[in-house]
């Protein structure tokens, strides 16, 4: 079963590989289009997740994130001509140079081929990683949580439709919809027809797909963020960017998770980071020293070192230098966002060579690692592995490369 | 066991990321000198796995691999110090760019950390690997075949001494004593402290690989490599680049293993292409029309597509035209490299677009498919996955990136 579907997903790929830039967007737009013309029916089979949500006991976040609206699909449909308007990755010139035997070498980028997306229960992610993939000319074979089915397929099928209507293979976007264990397991070993897998959603999937895929993985998303406030720390700017990076949006990978302060400005600028948090709300969970520092916080028990909340919960450490700062982030950090906070140019520069995250921020907050917010457009997870792609996963990660070489009969 | 070369190598990695340039050569360079002054030594080790493999009765082919005398061992000297010539990856500003809230966006090349070689039975991989590894700042742990344990442990520890005699942790390069089936498997599961695991080896290898590694892999080395000569081709240019492409060194990856020839030429061609390779001994492996136009070929079966010979056996096909030369290479090729020998500009255009391969040629020999052949100095290996790095495996590719972002308090 799985396996038609690899093959028509290659098939599709190899057409889509080969497309204009002009095709695809104007099938973007259709796909924007239709899915504004079919919110009654998408919201419909919604409303049939939701129910079957509801009658399982599923948690309130949990229900917010699988529920559509009017306005939540006008903003799918917002975010597919979004893409639409970003540069076409796809025949960019990498490098090119001429050897001294006449061989010219060119360096393209081509697409991945077939991508397969493994999520849960955000029916968004249909729409916005068929977009991602579709305009970086790779074919996707989505395969979304059981929560969610009935949104999912309403919306492949909008998609399917439009792109058949524009004149596009409508396998470049499939969903499976066996949503048993097996069926995700299948697609991670599929090497034949897949390849890259992108697993979207909590540290379980993830974890499951580097268990199970022989299909290489793009890890993303797990985010357990730091900010060190250093000696040389403006105590306002401390609090201003922390507070920021853990209220703006607490529930995301980008948000702060922990701070570590130096000792020899935490009775100083604690007093003044903690004001602006606990009035919005955040527990502050503390070491002893920062306990003593601030009466608003409470202990911190061993497994809140490392941990991603992804609420208005803070953890916070003083440490004695910078170097226990490095160590603590090294042991404790995903390789994620990672802050420093200091006027002192000669730490900065230590911190951001030293520390091995995907982002590294001088006096800045963490929440801006996003594809958007680094001039990249649209993305589809932020990665936190080292090979292939690091920090946003946007058009360009999600294409490969191809050498061309132009000779005139040259022989080794 | 394994887990405790994965700390010491993630540890000696820390240090190793932050070491200049300059102190690397340095390294590289002792190294070299180390081993032409263990000339002795490492023959007398090689001499017992040599004697070992003709006890088990190992091919000729096998013994030659495994054999080291004074000449090789000078070579691996000197291959040292064409590394340590080379430019050091690390560091390379890939991108900047500053963004319109003032934050300034660095995207720079950075070690990927722990690097895992699996090899079989060529002790010159333990010096090569170890020396690309360490001038990209990379911790390597090896893993080399039983066959040549007694080589590569007496190779490893010339480098270790030397590596602590040049002020480097020895960790850099750690070998794998234990040669069982299980360390191998255990050197895959690593996640915890290997970011990227290359095999270097045959397609049983590497299907093992993919098949139970955790940590990311980087295949390499599978190459079915395919000649189209076009009806616009210059025969004698086609006989030129054929007999090349399969008799330089028919039993490496980028040697050719099967000619298309369109129908239209194959008359005239055939015979022109022919006459060098059967007098150098190639036997030509052809469809029901070669052996019409050819007395020569012997008649090809259904496995001789797609077959990776590695010797003077070369398989021929005439096809109708560009199209199911096009079929056949997707059919049969494994993504290494491909040619087209044509003088019609819009064929050979079409060909390099279609193919979806590592390096795709035009008018030139599919051996030139090599690091130091495309100008980018050494190489551990050609990929053949799209994920990371596709082609040669060099110094910038055994590299991962970061951001590096720079701000004045800048708040999302």
């Amino acid at each position: 079963m799985l396996e038609i579907l690899g093959k028509q997903a290659q098939a599709a790929a190899r057409t889509l590989a080969h497309i204009s830039a002009q095709q695809k967007n104007l099938a973007l737009a259709a796909i924007a289009t239709a899915l504004r013309r079919s919110i009654p029916q998408i919201l419909e089979q919604n409303a049939l997740d939701m129910q079957n949500a509801q009658t399982n006991g599923m948690s309130r976040a949990f229900l917010d994130r699988l529920r559509l609206d009017s306005t939540r699909i006008e903003k799918i449909s917002d975010s597919l001509l979004d893409v639409a308007s970003l540069e076409d990755p796809v025949g960019r010139v990498l490098e090119q140079h001429v050897r001294p035997n006449g061989l010219r070498i060119q360096k393209v980028a081509v697409p991945l081929g077939v991508i397969g997306v493994i999520f849960e229960a955000r029916p968004n992610v249909t729409a916005d990683s068929a977009a991602l993939c579709l305009k970086s000319g790779n074919a996707v074979i989505l395969r979304g949580g059981s929560d969610a089915i009935h949104s999912n397929t309403a919306i492949t099928s909008v998609i399917r439709t439009a792109l058949d209507q524009s004149g596009l293979p409508a396998d470049c976007v499939q969903l499976v919809e066996d949503t048993s264990r097996e069926s995700s397991v299948a697609l991670m070993r599929l090497s034949e027809y897949v390849n890259v897998i992108i697993p979207r959603g909590g540290r379980g999937l993830i974890r499951s797909v580097i268990e199970n895929a022989t299909v290489p993985v793009i890890e993303t998303g797990a985010g357990t963020c730091h900010i060190y406030v250093d000696r040389a720390a403006d105590a306002e700017m401390a609090a201003k960017i922390i507070y920021n990076a853990k209220t703006s949006h607490p529930s995301v990978c980008n948000a702060v998770e922990c701070i570590l302060v130096h000792q020899d400005i935490a009775a100083t600028a604690l007093p003044v980071i903690a004001a602006p948090l606990l009035e919005a709300g955040v527990e502050i969970r503390g070491d002893r020293q920062t306990c003593a520092y601030l009466p608003g916080a409470v202990p911190a028990q061993q497994d809140d070192w490392g941990r991603e909340y992804g609420d208005l919960i803070l953890a916070c450490r003083i440490v004695q230098d910078l170097e226990e700062a490095l160590d603590h982030i090294q042991n404790y950090g995903t390789g994620h966002s990672e802050a420093i906070i200091t006027k002192d140019a000669l730490a900065a520069d230590h911190f951001l060579e030293s520390v091995d995250a995907a982002a590294v921020y001088h006096n800045a907050s963490t929440r801006f690692t996003d594809g958007g917010e680094f001039g990249l457009g649209a993305e589809i997870g932020i990665s936190t592995q080292k090979l292939h792609a690091r920090g946003p996963l946007g058009l360009r990660e999600l294409c490969s490369m191809k050498y061309k070489i132009y000779g005139e009969g040259q022989v080794r």
